[in-house]
């Protein structure tokens, strides 16, 4: 574990030095206050991580590591603009705190800003990082749109959902490793490898989140316990249990996508019908089964076993977080 | 002017051939749309201009050049939500006729987009031409919030309005030129020429805008007589104005800044003010000027007179267009 402080240590160290200029406030200001927001800097981590695994320079990766995070956190920027979320870890979003007008634009520049850092790589890497970063760019923007489609959607499938989770989510993890694994020049099939390691983490960590959402231990800053149920989001939770109710669906679709329930009766209902259907359950098998599909992905990977450790381990903490 | 036909046939060619995802449908169908709505597409034809006066290849900059066109778009989405406009050439914008929430997702999938197109080129232009276009969307960014800025501030100079237009305007004209010439492999002295050249033409072209707005020719679809003045922008006819109307200066501002006159009866009281103080000889002086400073720039370039006379008679046509 030394190592991954090593790393956190080097990207927070990244951040910290990061300067913008004071002109015009209403663009910097609101990006400064993104950025100092903070956040677990997963993405970076998993950047570094996959570059070392391979063999490659941290130096060679730290920039584009610091691309893919301002790319995350300009997309939490619009989203929450999409969603209307007053809150993101427990601080005003950009949005509400300035208006949406700011928001945009910040996120536009966090955007461009993203890009550049992706270009300070290894010359033979820049192509194919860029290439990777703005495919990937366009995938999480078509989850977006899915999962506001999704809202408005009746016929929403578990497969649909996966899809949804897996553009929002999974591929800019999967394309974190990929970056990593590029820089440091490993082959074409172990870039595969490591991305399709990537998707399933992605889709397990997603679904990890969703099922915290309802079961996890609330102490989380900046989140409201069942806050998916009290908004009617179809997760695979709702999805699964809808699935499994038989008769009783339109009555726990009704109920599910009601807003004149006070909030604590919603979730405690919800929550009681997911208890009988064995919903905890059901999801914590999916996951598990993305996880051992990930592990399966790794060990095709054409390294020693002991050159994987650190993203084993990392990854096992992350599956194992209980909130 | 056969060999500006031919690029024109070529850029619009390339656009033909663009294909998009059906799905999701409210993702792509904005950008096809808003691709539909056509425009002069002068962007792209800098840099096929640029690249081809430098000896450089058509196809490697036509991908560039779509880029710069889609990046264009992009920009426009987005500024049209912020300012709240209704109409683009002439056709609803993206966020009147879908919404906000479309016009923000479509808009970023647009950039992301758009820097792919610009890695398609040269390997050895990719680096150069990816680092000058993020560069240079930073500072579009910069002066779309100047431009927001100024609509609430009551103290804009006129060297604050050229500083904004040489951000929101000139720069992208200037990068489309150079992103040309990197990709033709010219030297970097020519490079900082050709954009300095771009610069001047920019402000240029935008000055003439700002006047033909007021005193052009009103036969163009999509834009009102007088708009400008109508909606109170602080443009450089209005800070010259203000600046040479002595006394009168804090009736006029208030005249300019009013929005409870009839639209036709405050046009017509500013333009009196205009023709009293001559701002359009003004005005079309400080465009000369630039224009002038532009020739200069070009006449820096290591290349034989003949070489540029495309871009020298193009920019011409744009300086002389009078509606």
């Amino acid at each position: 574990m030394d190592l991954k402080q090593d790393l956190q240590v080097r990207i927070d160290e990244a951040f910290s030095a990061i300067r913008f200029p004071d002109k015009p406030a209403d663009l910097y200001d609101p990006i400064t206050y993104t950025l100092g927001l903070g956040g677990k800097r997963l993405r970076p981590l998993l950047v570094l991580a996959s570059c070392q695994m391979f063999g490659g320079e941290t130096a060679d990766a730290i920039n584009p590591a610091i691309g893919i995070e301002l790319f995350h956190n300009f997309t939490l920027l619009h989203d929450d603009i999409m969603d209307a979320a007053p809150l993101r870890r427990g601080k005003e979003t950009v949005y509400k705190k300035w208006n949406s007008n700011v928001a945009i634009l910040a996120g536009d520049t966090m955007f461009a800003l993203a890009n550049k850092y992706m270009l300070r790589t290894r010359p033979q890497a820049i192509s194919r990082v860029v290439e990777l970063f703005n495919q990937t760019a366009i995938e999480v923007c078509e989850g977006q749109q899915y999962d506001m489609d999704y809202e408005k959607r009746d016929d929403v499938t578990i497969p649909d959902y996966i899809e949804m989770i897996r553009l929002k989510t999974a591929v800019l993890l999967a394309a974190s490793l990929k970056t990593g694994a590029i820089i440091a020049g490993a082959g074409t099939t172990d870039c595969d490898f490591i991305y399709r390691f990537g998707i399933n983490i992605g889709l397990a960590f997603q679904l990890k989140d969703d099922l915290l959402d309802v079961y996890g231990i609330q102490e989380k800053f900046g989140k409201v316990s069942g806050g998916d149920i009290i908004a009617g989001k179809k997760t695979y939770l709702y999805l699964k249990a809808l699935e499994s109710s038989g008769l009783q669906a339109e009555a726990f679709r009704k109920l599910y996508s009601s807003h004149d329930i006070d909030s604590p009766v919603k979730v405690s209902r919800v929550k009681g019908i997911f208890n009988e259907l064995n919903i905890e359950l059901h999801t914590r098998k999916l996951i598990d089964n993305y996880y051992q599909k990930a592990l399966q992905e790794l060990s095709g990977i054409s390294l020693p076993v002991e050159a994987m450790e650190l993203l084993r381990e990392y990854t096992a903490v992350l599956m194992e977080r209980e909130n």
